[in-house]
Formats: structure tokens, C-alpha cells, sequence
């Protein structure tokens, strides 16, 4: 490394730089603790990289402990700028050994002890190619329109559940997608949205299978969430989410079993529809729990997800209705956690005082626990009817979460099954009968994205505390829209609209009129 | 946008905020004269991004100007941190409206008018899902690997100019591709590489029909040179090129008719081989004129290019002989800048004084200049019979550079043709009487690359220097090597090696053999 800077202005002092090439050589050695203490104590302490801002020297003592080995580099350049007599700056470009250009601005800090410290840092190190946690093929376009329509210069995200021509299906799993035949014609999902004038950016990451809603996927990584980067970015549509939050693309087009596009959706603050049960075809994609599974898309805004709503949806799908009411319940609300709830409350209080929103009716539905414990059941009956030979035949193949998931459903009985079944349809006629025409309002999860280094424990309480309040879409058919309107704990959460069956566009248009509220936390 | 930091650190003052907010504002109206005025002056300032570092207040401006409307942006979180009575960082993480997450961090003097103004800046904006500059289409993998071998586990960045089953050869045109069928099988070229264990990352840019070594595509930009950041990619293999210099890919399979290899391994200080005309396959390949045309590869290691030249070549490519000699031949050298051709001669002296290297015996060619006239006038004959009958159904398809070169080969008439392919030949026997069995040593080419502002004048004149050296190949039928171990005005410069047909092989040993000279400009 050179010693002496590519430029200079004011007194930079010998010390800093030599600290400087102490940092570097910290970093060469992945010595944690030289790493740890280049840097102030407390909370002022900032270093920012393409993963999002780490503020507190507690933030980055973390993250040094998570990532493993630092990238090899070397210094090709080092501009050092003097600050008054205790800060300096110094900005480097460096060439990693894998290729590419980095940069690194730092401002060091004449520290009482003596020593100088970094106080702040950006840090930028080279893309890959393209990130491999959100894409498993990516185009300028990958796929080209095939017409013109209302989605003309709209690119898509697919799920890896859909048949896309040429293409084979990866199902978030490498072993399944080294076995798997390239596609001999798209999806109808897939290609209505061509036909429409959009084209496919690329081919996006799923949980295994799509059966979590974490966005965790063990082969490839958690995509980041770019919206609160230090938190999951949900499942399993996760990669089409993240592309979409991301800016890559502006469709994602995704699948809703149990919660699968609103959990992303309200994790990283999209909007996002599941479609009624059985009205997007459902050829071409990969079952999960077939009397569940839906097709839905993912977007920034809601004009662009109702036209690719209206495209993808038979006519019919949007009757208005000027009457129609909405509805609360108490039951429902109770399984949030309180900032979620709070935000929900005072949204809706905000909405109705403004007059976007009639009051809704309070209503009393069945036990969510008690639906929750049979909709799992008939779904995990589901799955291992679409997978389980395959999981058998492949044992170390899948993450543990999604094995220890395959096991359980391995494991229902089929007098179990029916008994859910049997279950399931009480649930779902009682629903109908105190929902009838309402839109339901809630939350879309019980809280915001969890941590990304959350435990397997943390996960799974996450999981049921969510698909319990998501699957009253899924047991009843109805269309169920997420809407970005709401804050918690600082991270985005979404609204959620349960709509009649064949009410998907009017949905959209409800969510559409609405407005964040005047006061979120 | 709040005006008040999320989190503050020492004496903030309030003008320093004010200050940037209306650097904000001045983004958004896209003001470039308060832009300007918002940086400090002179040649202390800098302001890096993923593009590169920018010293001193000119070149920040001239990036202004050069850029166009700035990205919109909403700052979600602001930090600031007082360095002493007339310094502050402010770090900001923004919401681009396309999408993703932004960072800044500036450091803000307070200057001795009173204003506070940007010192040093660094800025991230999203990356996209992939660098359509370098890439049309780019996988993890795009296409696995069908064997395993010496090159498990490289990834290949392929010219858009081979077929790669299921997908359309682009050749770096918009309507060209358009009106492609996907090919139903790979090129051979291709093929071998992932037979020997290699996977496909993506399919990457090319210059129009490979008839350029400028890597200044017009449709999808200029792909980056990492190592010279400020300065043009070089071509037609531009896309591997960068691909490779990137870090995202190992290996850039491409095409070398009058130096499209080469170029841009002396631009990006990259290993890149072309092969003896005619050794490795050119099926699957659209060609520009088969005369010369060959296959060839990048990469950023010598031992990996001698294993994707291994698995490619007919045995027999490499026989050594140690008694093999090397060349040099003035009016050659004298068509080089001054500081190309002085960083040539302290190599080679540094060389031949240490021993790696037996002085060269000092030649005499034929007359470049009259050898490149004949050389043009076969090469544009040929590349008018490849694509003339396109052109000409696509008026306006090309853009301006490429289009006036096919004007030019249009107007070739048989005549010239055959009086140029006479010259050539001799022209041909005379390089081979003087050369012999020896290796021909000179600068890859003329000059380091071109500015990425260079005019088209520039351009020209550039290219004519630049072929009139990296011909002498062409002609013969020869492999010919660029070796990074050059540098001139600061940006890397190759160094070339010329063989003896069929001794491929025994070139890139020759070039890993060498190492960089102790002084260097």
C-alpha cells in the first residue's frame, strides 16, 4: 500500500494515516477487535454500505461479528483532506481482489486517548453482476413483450413458480431446479402480462416451495428489504418483492397461499393483491396447497397493480358497490402486536374523521386460533400431496425450517385432514355469514418485517401469529389487498382489505383512495 | 423533508442544514449553477459514487453537466455530527422515487464567506438489477455447467455475438435482436467451456456487429472500465471485457477480427488471447469478416486463460521452444504515444536486464500505415457481404460510428477488393519472412483508452492508430496476447505478445512469465 496519499490538503497528520494502514491491515486479517476498536465508542458512530446505515458503534460491532471474512483489497488511491486539528477525511479507492473498484470515505477523529478513530464511513464495494438473493435470471429484458398494452414499458419480477418458456422452474430450491425441464410456453399468468405490453426483467427468488413466509431462503439469502434494512423482507414472494422495492422492476408477479405477496407487501411497504381464489389461471405454476393458492402481483403503486389486475382477472372482477361496508374485529385486532394495533386504530380513526372511510361495523368472527390450527392442516395435507414424494426422495435438500415443515405435514393423517376439512368449511360458512358483503380491515401482519437475525424460535412465532390473521383470506376465497399506509416501530406495515369474492378491482380502488394518516408513529 | 436530524452529535449549526436542504432542492430542480456553488472550489473538493472518484471542483462539474436530470429522491433520515467549529458530516439515507434505498455522506465547511458548502462527498444510489450496460441477460447461473473439468466452478461472460440455446444473438443492436431466433443450440465455443465445468453468467454487450474497438455502444452506453474510470471500456468485446474486470464473471468469451479482444484487455488491464485464425470454431458465431475473424478470451488471471485456451484449442497449440526468440520493430513502436512507448521500452529493458526476458532483435516491417489501408478495404468488403443486405433494409438502426463505417464498406468496389487482398498477401509474406519464428513485442495499443467524453474526430482517430498496430495479427493469422503489466498517463496499457501461428499455448506462458516492471509511469 502506498504511504503516502494520491493528494493532500491541509495538515494531515503521520498518525492518521498510519492508522489508516492499521485499519487495512485489521481488515486483511479479519482482526475483529483491532476492527472494532478503528472506531468510536457510542452512538455517534455511522458506517453506511449498500446494506443500509449502521448508527451506534454497537450496530457495526454487530455487524462485523455477522459478515465473516471482509472482502480482500488494496488501495490504488488515498485522498486525505484535514478537517480542523481533530478530524480528518480520507477517501480511498481500492481494487478488490475479485474485481471491480471500491470506494470508502472515512472521517477520523482525534480521540482523547491519543489515538485517531473512524467516526463515520461509507463504504461502497462493487455489485454483483446481479444480486443473487432477489434473482435467478435477470434481462434488459429477459423475456420481451409479446404486445401492447395498458403494461407497455412495465417490467415484470416472476416468482420461481411460474412456467416461463425456456426457462426451468427452480421452486427456491437448486437440487429441484437441477432436475426441473426448461418450460415449453409461459404461464397464462405469465403471459397475459406480456401480451399487455410488459416485459420479464427476470426470474425472482421464492422461499422453498413458497411454503413460509419468512423470505429466508437458506441457498440463496434473505433479499434485503430496502425499506427497513435490518429486518427480513418476508415470503415467500421474496424476491419479487425486493425486486419491486428495489426499483428492478415494477411488477411482481407472485403467489398468495397462506399470506405469501401481503406478507412481503406489508414487510417492505407495497401494495399487493391476492386474488380471489380460482380466478387467475393457475396453469403453469407450481401447486402448493391447490384450495389455496392464488396468483397476485406486487407493486409501488396502485394504479400500475390495477392494471395489471385488470388484464390478468376476468370481467366481473370489480363490481363497485357504493353501500358496501367495512368491518372491525376486536378478535382479529388482538393478535397484533401494540404498535400494530396502534397504528391500525389510529389510521382508521384518522380515515373516518376524515370522511375517506365510512366507520366501520365492530363483528365477532370465529376463533382465529381454532380456523389457523385447521387451515394448517388441510394445507400442510396439501403440500405433501404436492411434494412430498420428491421431498422424500431428496432428505438433505431442503432448509430446516421448510424440512421440519415437509416432516410435519408428512405426519397428518388423513382422518386429520378430513376432520380439518370438516372444520374448515364451519369456519368458512361462519365468516360468510358475519362478513357478507363488508370489507374487512386489519392489519395485513400482526407486526412489522422481524429481525434478520432473528432465531428459528422468533420465526416460527412470527409465522403462526401471522398466517393466523392471514388466512382468513385464504379459507374463504376472498381477495385480500395490502395496502402501505401504515408505520410501526419505524418500519413500514400493511393495511389489510379483505373484500367479497369477485371484488379485486374495487378493492384496489378503495385502498387507492385512501391516504397515509396524518399521524403514524 | 424533516428538518430536524434523526440523530445530531455536537454543535450543529442551523445553517449547515439549511444549507442542506437547498442542496436538496437544487437536486430536485436540477440547478446546476447552485449545484456547482454547493461544492467547495478548487482542487480539494471530491465527490465519489459507484462511477468513480471525481478530485476537484472541475471534474464534479463537468459530471454535472454531463449527467442529465438527476435521480429524484426523499430523505428519510439525516445524521449529523459536528467535526470541530467549521466541519460537519451529515449522512442522509434517501428514497430514490424508482425505487431502493440511497445513502450520501458530505462533509460541510463552513467557508470564509459565511457559506457552508460540500467538501468531500460519497454517494450510493440503488444498484440496478443488473448493468445493462454490460449485460443483456445475466444468471446465477444463466445456463449450469454440462461436465466438469479444468474450469469448474468460472463463470462465463459470453459476446453477444454466439449462439446460446434458447436465446437470440443480439450483436449489440436493438432491431437486430428483434428480428432474432433463439438458437437452438450452444456455439461450440461455448460448449466447450461449459462442458470443461464452466457455467454461463450471462450474455453480455458487444459494439454493433463487433465493428468498433471503441466499446461505446449507443443503445445501451459504455460498459465501465473499474480501472480507469473516467475513460471509455474499449471493443467490441466490451461486455466480457467489463465483465470480467467487474468481478462478474472469470471468463469473457469473445471475438478478435482487428483487435476486439485485445483493446479492451489493454483499456481494463485484462489478460485477453486471441487465437491462430481458424483453430477454434467458429460455428455459431455471426461473423464481420471470416478472413479474420477469431475466437478469444479475457480474463483477470493468466492460469485461467490458459485452461478456457486449453479446453478450446486443438491439441498441438502450444508447442514451447526455448530457443524461440523475440522482436521488436521501430516503426512499429514509433506509431505509439510517447508515454505508451516509453512504459513499453522500461518493460522490456527491466525485463531483458533482470532475465526474464533475452533482448530482443530489433526489425523491420512493412509499412503499417500501407498494410492497415489494405487490411480496411478487405475488412469492410467482408462485413458488408456478412450484414450489408440488413443494413441496408435498416436504415436507421445503427448508430452514427457504425453506420458510417458500413456506408464506407458499402462503397468498396470488387476491384478494390481484389487490389487490397493482393496487397495483403504480400504484405502477409513479407511480415512472415521477417518475423520467423519470433515473438513480436509491442504495446497492445497506441494509447491508454480513450476519455469517455471524447469526441467522434477523437474516436477515429484513435481507432485508425489503434488497428493500424493490433492488424499486424489480423493479417498474418497470427495469436496475439495482451499482457496487463503496462501502465501509461495512469491507466493500465497492455502488452503484446504476437506468435507464431499455433503456439497459443505457449504465449500466455510466456506472458505469465513476465511480471511488472519495478518502474512504471
Amino acid at each position: 500500500m502506498s504511504t503516502t496519499p494520491t493528494t493532500s490538503e491541509g495538515a494531515v497528520p503521520d498518525a492518521v494515516l498510519a492508522a489508516f494502514r492499521a485499519y487495512e491491515r485489521a481488515l486483511a486479517d479479519n482482526d475483529l477487535a483491532a476492527l472494532a476498536d478503528a472506531f468510536v465508542e457510542g452512538a455517534g458512530a455511522l458506517r453506511g454500505d449498500a446494506a443500509g446505515l449502521l448508527v451506534g458503534s454497537e450496530q457495526i460491532a454487530a455487524f462485523r461479528g455477522a459478515r465473516g471474512e471482509p472482502p480482500r483489497r488494496t488501495v490504488r488511491e488515498l485522498h486525505a483532506r484535514a478537517l480542523g486539528p481533530d478530524h480528518v477525511a480520507l477517501v480511498s479507492v481500492n481494487e478488490p481482489a475479485a474485481g471491480g473498484a471500491g470506494l470508502v470515505t472515512q472521517v477520523w477523529r482525534h480521540c482523547p486517548d491519543g489515538r485517531w478513530r473512524i467516526a463515520v464511513a461509507q463504504v461502497a464495494a462493487p455489485a454483483p453482476a446481479a444480486d443473487p438473493r432477489i434473482w435467478r435470471a435477470v434481462g434488459h429484458p429477459l423475456v420481451a413483450a409479446t404486445g401492447s398494452g395498458p403494461l407497455d414499458g412495465a417490467s415484470v419480477a416472476v416468482k420461481d413458480l411460474f412456467a416461463v418458456a425456456g426457462f426451468a422452474v427452480g421452486a427456491g430450491n437448486p437440487a429441484y431446479l437441477a432436475e426441473s425441464r426448461p418450460a415449453a410456453e409461459h404461464a397464462p399468468a405469465v403471459r397475459v402480462l406480456l401480451d399487455a405490453g410488459a416485459e420479464l426483467r427476470g426470474i425472482a427468488r421464492t422461499d422453498e416451495f413458497a411454503y413460509s413466509v419468512a423470505g429466508a431462503n437458506p441457498h440463496y439469502g434473505a433479499p434485503p428489504n430496502p425499506y427497513a434494512p435490518l429486518h427480513l423482507p418476508g415470503g415467500s414472494s421474496s424476491g419479487p418483492a425486493s425486486a419491486v422495492a428495489m426499483g428492478h422492476a415494477e411488477i411482481g408477479l407472485g403467489t398468495d397461499t397462506a399470506g405469501s405477496i401481503r406478507v412481503p407487501a406489508s414487510h417492505q411497504g407495497l401494495w399487493g393483491l391476492r386474488t380471489t381464489h380460482g380466478t387467475v389461471s393457475r396453469h403453469g405454476l407450481l401447486p402448493l396447497a391447490p384450495s389455496f393458492d392464488t396468483v397476485g402481483w406486487l407493486t409501488r403503486d396502485p394504479g400500475l397493480l390495477a392494471r395489471a389486475a385488470r388484464v390478468s382477472l376476468p370481467a366481473g372482477s370489480g363490481t363497485a358497490s357504493a353501500d358496501r361496508s367495512y368491518a372491525v374485529c376486536p378478535a382479529v385486532l388482538e393478535l397484533a402486536q401494540p404498535s400494530a394495533r396502534a397504528a391500525f386504530t389510529v389510521a382508521i380513526e384518522s380515515w373516518t374523521r376524515g370522511g375517506l372511510l365510512p366507520a366501520p361495523r365492530v363483528i365477532s368472527l370465529p376463533d382465529p386460533d381454532a380456523a389457523f390450527a385447521a387451515f394448517r392442516t388441510v394445507q400442510a395435507a396439501e403440500a405433501w400431496r404436492s411434494h412430498g414424494a420428491w421431498v422424500r426422495d431428496h432428505p438433505d435438500a431442503l432448509g430446516a425450517d421448510v424440512a421440519a415443515r415437509f416432516a410435519w405435514a408428512s405426519s397428518v393423517t388423513a382422518e386429520q385432514e378430513a376432520e380439518a376439512r370438516g372444520a374448515l368449511a364451519v369456519v368458512r360458512a361462519q365468516i360468510e355469514d358475519v362478513l357478507e358483503d363488508s370489507v374487512l380491515l386489519s392489519p395485513t401482519v400482526t407486526a412489522p418485517a422481524p429481525p434478520r437475525s432473528a432465531d428459528a424460535a422468533h420465526l416460527d412465532a412470527a409465522r403462526t401469529a401471522t398466517i393466523t390473521l392471514t388466512c382468513l383470506a385464504a379459507i374463504t376465497g376472498r381477495p385480500a389487498l395490502s395496502v402501505p399506509l401504515l408505520r410501526a416501530d419505524g418500519a413500514p406495515l400493511g393495511l389489510s382489505l379483505i373484500g367479497p369474492r369477485h371484488t379485486d378491482l374495487d378493492l384496489v380502488a378503495r385502498g387507492a383512495a385512501l391516504q397515509a394518516p396524518a399521524a403514524t408513529s
